[in-house]
């Protein structure tokens, strides 16, 4: 039986004391003090969440589910194009796969609730929880145990990441519709309006728009989730890949593996796994700003600055393969430039 | 000599019709369109610029130069550390070392005018103009000729990456003192006053602030820099790295090389080269935000966004190699993910 409550007892703050040790030694590096600005933060929290210097391994899981809420129309794409892009992502033709390739990372395709079957396929991990979440408009998403089942995924995929020295994750997903539960998770911790937080996903017009945000009111007030109960809101206003990322997030909290959180759904599981423990903040990198309106708030709530502003709305993980590439500069910096004292160079007067 | 006519005459505006050929291909690709943001951008532009879809040599050239102005004291450091810098970038040990070895670029370092001599090293260009500009509080910082002497230094180098297969070229710069000219060169050209464009360089204090604005007030007061000459504005308060800069900037555009343009210092150069021709702006990546509050005005002027915006004020290229790698995984997207009919996605309604 998955026992939640035992993975947020293993949840510490990152080490203040351990983060002041790395800037420290990165104040003594032959430049300016602070001008290399964000990177700097890369590398301490990294550095103190790990106790390493670099990245053995990476790898983004990009999970993929369905959504009930789709018969609504509030997507500009049919749901049979869920599993398509499932099948594009093993064979390695989708954006994820040429930047994961990129960066140097592996992508594990997680299959948390598809409508319809795979077979066993080398690079899918087969974790349906059921077809496709249930419509939110005509009742909850999922069951409690459904979502807590999600979570449990994503706990044990953090825990196989460490176990294969994997040093940073990367979130990622796929599902046809999965903005519209985005939006309602947002809406539902933060108290703002649909209309607020409600965008037009993969390219939907301004009628449908209109309808998207119906569709998130009613679900929210037919469904009243329970922002003080994380697992609630999951259930009735989530989906199974959100639950999964959510869980994943949990756990890398749990293990101290940062992970790196892309795009807005990922964000919407992030924020979920954030209100079941506040110090799961501290191991998410916020890789960009998606396009989608409601994500700032997320951020915002969960305390992150995203790394990256590049317009992009694609999701898969994208945007998180490209922040990887960056912490991994920022830790190849720490290892390399020398000290002031080594490199011969006279300290500035100011500083 | 050096006819910096023919370089003009040689630059041609980036094809829009050959944009438009990329962004079709890349609309048949198996995503959102436009869902991969200003990825799409880098890619558009890098390969109407070069015919290309891949890079086959990045190289970073780093200028360094010394500042006569640095005697009004508007620096946190020293002026010997501009020597022991170009040592600490020859020895591989500096910020933009450690970042262009993750984005697998070349590092070229080019004396324009230190203060002081090197031998023969490699890796090292000595291209030196002058040991140092002339203080500009008191005359023009260099003569036209010596102005042009730096700009044609830059735009041989530009011709020397072309042959060498350099597919994308990055700007970098090291100088105590820089950041005053930089300061003076966008003043001169935007009209905008002193104190809306200097800023703390390597970290002054608020008194040597109001110096360093009262400096730059006095030098483009008794120096009056001619906008519409852009020659005239690099020779009266500009800088010989500022000039290689701008130089090499030209020449890219000549040469139809893409270059990424990094910080403050670099694009008060790339600013005098598109001062010079209007269609030098098609083919400059803007690396980075600066901290620098000067930088913004510059971008603007220039008509670029900046890439990445992550606080940097380091300089050396360091941006400028990180903006490197995301250009190429854009490519990467470009020639590795599948088209919708290859992928058997199904497209769409509402695209």
């Amino acid at each position: 039986m998955f026992d939640l409550q035992m993975v947020l007892d293993r949840i510490q703050p990152v080490s203040a004391e351990a983060q002041a040790k790395v800037q420290s030694r990165i104040d003594r590096q032959a430049k300016p003090q602070g001008s290399l600005g964000r990177l700097e933060e890369f590398t301490r929290r990294f550095v103190a969440m790990t106790g390493r210097e670099d990245i053995r391994n990476k790898r983004v899981y990009t999970f993929a589910g369905d959504h009930g809420v789709v018969e609504e129309g509030v997507s500009a794409f049919p749901q049979e194009v869920t599993p398509q892009m499932v099948l594009n992502f093993i064979d390695g033709g989708a954006g994820i796969n040429a930047l994961a390739r990129h960066a140097g990372a592996e992508v594990q395709v997680v299959d948390m609730g598809v409508v319809g079957d795979f077979d066993d396929l080398p690079g899918l991990l087969r974790r349906k929880v059921a077809p496709g979440t249930a419509n939110f408009t005509k009742g909850p998403a999922m069951s409690r145990a459904q979502a807590l089942q999600a979570l449990q995924v994503g706990v044990e995929l953090a825990a196989q990441s460490k176990h294969d020295q994997v040093d940073l994750v990367g979130t990622g997903y796929m599902g046809i519709g999965n903005t519209t539960p985005s939006s309602a998770i947002v809406a539902a911790f933060t108290h703002l309006a649909p209309d607020q937080v409600t965008h037009r996903g993969t390219g939907i017009d301004d009628d449908a728009l209109k309808n998207k945000i119906r569709v998130i009111t009613a679900g929210l007030e037919l469904n009243k989730p329970d922002p003080a109960d994380p697992v609630d809101v999951l259930a009735k206003v989530g989906g199974f890949e959100i639950g999964g990322i959510a869980g994943l997030v949990l756990g890398c909290a749990a293990e101290q593996v940062p992970v790196v959180v892309d795009g807005f759904i990922s964000t919407a599981g992030a924020l979920i796994a954030s209100e079941l423990h506040p110090n799961v903040r501290d191991y998410i990198f916020a890789a960009h700003q998606s396009v989608e309106i409601g994500h700032r708030h997320m951020l915002q709530r969960i305390g992150q600055e995203p790394i990256l502003d590049l317009g992009l709305r694609l999701g898969e993980g994208t945007g998180g393969a490209l922040a990887m590439t960056l912490i991994e500069g920022a830790l190849r910096v720490y290892r390399e430039v020398l000290t002031f004292d080594e490199a011969g160079v006279s300290e500035g007067s100011e500083q």
